[in-house]
C-alpha cells in the first residue's frame, strides 16, 4: 500500500512549475495517492534574511536559472514565456488551490495558474485573472472565490504555510513522504518511488 | 562529432562526488571526450559574500542536504560515510589533478579522492593523504607531486579558478560544453545529450 505524497509547492516557483505538470501523472501511474499542499515561499525566504527570490539577490544563479528553465520547458514540452515580473504575489491563487486541495479539479486549477504565469505572461497577483483561469475550466468562479474567501477556509493557506515553517521547508517545490523530504523538480520519481516502496 | 565536456568540480563538494563517480562512464558510452577541471569553490563563495559553504550556512539546507547525500550514494551503490570536517580543504590534490588533467590515470585519482572524502572520512587536504593515493593507485606518487609544484604547472589550478570567476560559476559540479552550462549532479545526462548532438 503506497504511502501519499505531498507537494508543496509556490505558484511563483519556477521549479515549482516544472514538478507541477508532471507530479499528477507520475502520482497516477504508480498508485500513489497525491496531496496538494500550495504555500507561501515569501516568509519562509524571510526567515532566512531574504528580501526577495535568491535569484533575483545572486545574479549568476538567476541568469542560469531562466536558461535553464528555457531546456526544461523545452525538453517536457511546457509552454514557456519568461514572465515580465518575478516572483509574482501569489497569494490569491494559492488561497483558492488551498481551500480546495481535495476537489477533483484542484490540480487542473493549479497547472492552469502555471501555464498563465510562466507560459503566457499573465499575472496571476490579480483576482480578475484568477477568476478568467476557473471560468475558463467551466467552474463556477463567483462560488470557488467566495467559498476560498469564507471564514471557515480563509486560513488554510496560512496554516500550511506555518506548518511549511515549523517543518523546516527552505524551497520548492517538495515532495514529502511522512517526514522523508525530496526538494526540487528532479527528485519527482524518487520520491515516487519512496512512497510507493514506503 | 561529439563536443568535449568540460567538467568542473571542486574536491570539497558533495554533488560533486556523485557526479564524479558518473561522468566518465555516461561520457565515454556517449562518445564524448571528457576534459577535467578542477577548480576552487572557496574564492566564488566569497565573491557571493559567504564565508563558508551555504550548506553549514542555512541550516535547514544543510541538513536536507547530508540526507539527500545518503539517499543518493545508496541510489548509485557509492561509499558513504558523512565527514567530520566539511567543507575540507581541497587546494592539495586539486593542484595534482589541474596539473595532471591529461594523463590517462586522472579519472582514477579524482574517484579516489572523492571516495577517500566522502567515503572514508580521509583529511583530503593533507599531502600525506594525497601522496598515499596516489601510491594506492600504484602511481610515482614522488614525481606526480613535484610535477604540480613545479612552476611550469602549479599555477594550473588558479587559472582554472580565475576562468571559472570570469566565467560566472556559482557552485559545483558543472558540465560545460561550450559556453552551454549545466550545474548539478541531476543535469549529467541532459549534459552529455547536449554535447552529443552539439
Amino acid at each position: 500500500m503506497a504511502r501519499p505524497l505531498e507537494f508543496w509547492f509556490d505558484f511563483a516557483s519556477t521549479y515549482s512549475y516544472i514538478a507541477v505538470m508532471r507530479i499528477e501523472r507520475l502520482c497516477a501511474a504508480a498508485g500513489v495517492p497525491l496531496v496538494w499542499k500550495p504555500f507561501l515561499l515569501g516568509p519562509i525566504f524571510a526567515l532566512q534574511g531574504w528580501n526577495d527570490s535568491h535569484f533575483n539577490l545572486n545574479e549568476r544563479r538567476g541568469n542560469y536559472m531562466w536558461r535553464d528553465l528555457e531546456r526544461l520547458t523545452a525538453k517536457f514540452g511546457l509552454p514557456w514565456q519568461r514572465p515580465s515580473k518575478f516572483p509574482r504575489l501569489s497569494t490569491a491563487p494559492a488561497r483558492v488551490a488551498a481551500a480546495h486541495s481535495e476537489e477533483v479539479w484542484c490540480g487542473d486549477f493549479i497547472r492552469a495558474v502555471f501555464v498563465a504565469n510562466f507560459g503566457e505572461d499573465r499575472d496571476i497577483a490579480d483576482p480578475a485573472v484568477v477568476h478568467d483561469i476557473l471560468r475558463a475550466l467551466a467552474l463556477p468562479a463567483d462560488e470557488i472565490v467566495a467559498r476560498a474567501e469564507s471564514a471557515e477556509r480563509r486560513g488554510q493557506l496560512r496554516a500550511n504555510t506555518d506548518w511549511a515553517i515549523r517543518f523546516g521547508l527552505f524551497g520548492a517545490p517538495n515532495c514529502l513522504i511522512r517526514e522523508e523530504l525530496f526538494w526540487g523538480e528532479e527528485t519527482l520519481e524518487d520520491a515516487v518511488a519512496w512512497a510507493q516502496r514506503d
